[in-house]
């Protein structure tokens, strides 16, 4: 990945906009359909101060990132009073964390009803991704959020960067399979 | 429930906040001192919804995290329009990500006049920590943010939840050395 490559440092760390190819629409849709877990940025109640938090994600059929949320949790708690937030995918491995792909979805929240079809559907998807998750899904003060994407910033490795819309997120990763 | 019996998994996954012990002090000091990285959560300029990217982390002398930013990021952008802002700390390693602690530290930005003596103090710290920032540190469009902690979030792992203030923060940090 990107951290091999060696340009310009000049021109490297300059975040322009680069034109949305396919090579970063499938590095947008791995980055999203393969993460286990990512940090979820909300408004905290009443102050609206900027909060972050660790959350496991899976996705639903059509792409959409999915949570599972303890009604308990600053983040839970947040979304349910302003559903806007941010999801920030991608980890680093070795060597300089800047250099690794991450991408940045902004999305409203979706709190989707216990017993509901979605609600069976994302749970087993999810379950599948997260087998430790089975200890407190089931338990009623936790749900299922679905993220719907509105747009993200995916940055490849340094200033290789790129506004995604929604729509485009959503129609490249609903080949993800769980 | 009792802080220190072996909890249900039930209650353990129940976010009730745990009084502040000496372990959880030296925890809060080892996420922020051995931080290389974090998600920065900010407010979008205008329309005040949340984002989250990446950035390398550093510590000022009395523990304070410091960030090197450009002008060009949207991050930067968001701390100069409002310097309110939370740091997620602490990476996860093998096996259910959950199960690692991590902190949330919620900070007012302060941004580091170029030539000053801050600049010069907190950049070769800054620079210690991560020597490849040297490509792009000097550049006139980086600066350098001190993030002042005004409270952290603790989580210990699942359900070992602590709120500790900035004042316990900064005085249990200063001893980090870089």
């Amino acid at each position: 990945m990107g951290a091999e490559a060696e340009p310009e440092p000049d021109a490297e760390v300059k975040s322009v906009i680069r034109p949305t190819d396919e090579a970063a629409l499938q590095l947008a849709r791995r980055l999203i359909g393969e993460a286990r877990y990512g940090a979820l940025s909300v408004l905290e109640p009443e102050t609206d101060h900027p909060f972050a938090s660790r959350v496991l994600v899976g996705t639903d059929t059509d792409g959409v990132p999915v949570i599972l949320a303890s009604t308990l949790a600053t983040h839970t708690k947040a979304l349910l009073a302003d559903p806007r937030c941010a999801l920030l995918l991608g980890e680093p491995g070795r060597g300089d964390p800047l250099a690794w792909p991450r991408i940045t979805v902004l999305c409203d929240a979706e709190r989707i009803e216990h017993d509901s079809e979605s609600d069976s559907r994302t749970r087993s998807r999810f379950l599948r991704r997260h087998p430790k998750a089975k200890l407190y899904a089931s338990f009623r003060d936790f749900a299922f959020f679905r993220l719907v994407p509105k747009s993200a910033s995916l940055n490849g490795g340094f200033g290789r960067a790129y506004i995604i819309s929604g729509d485009e997120l959503l129609s490249i990763s609903s080949t993800d399979t769980g």
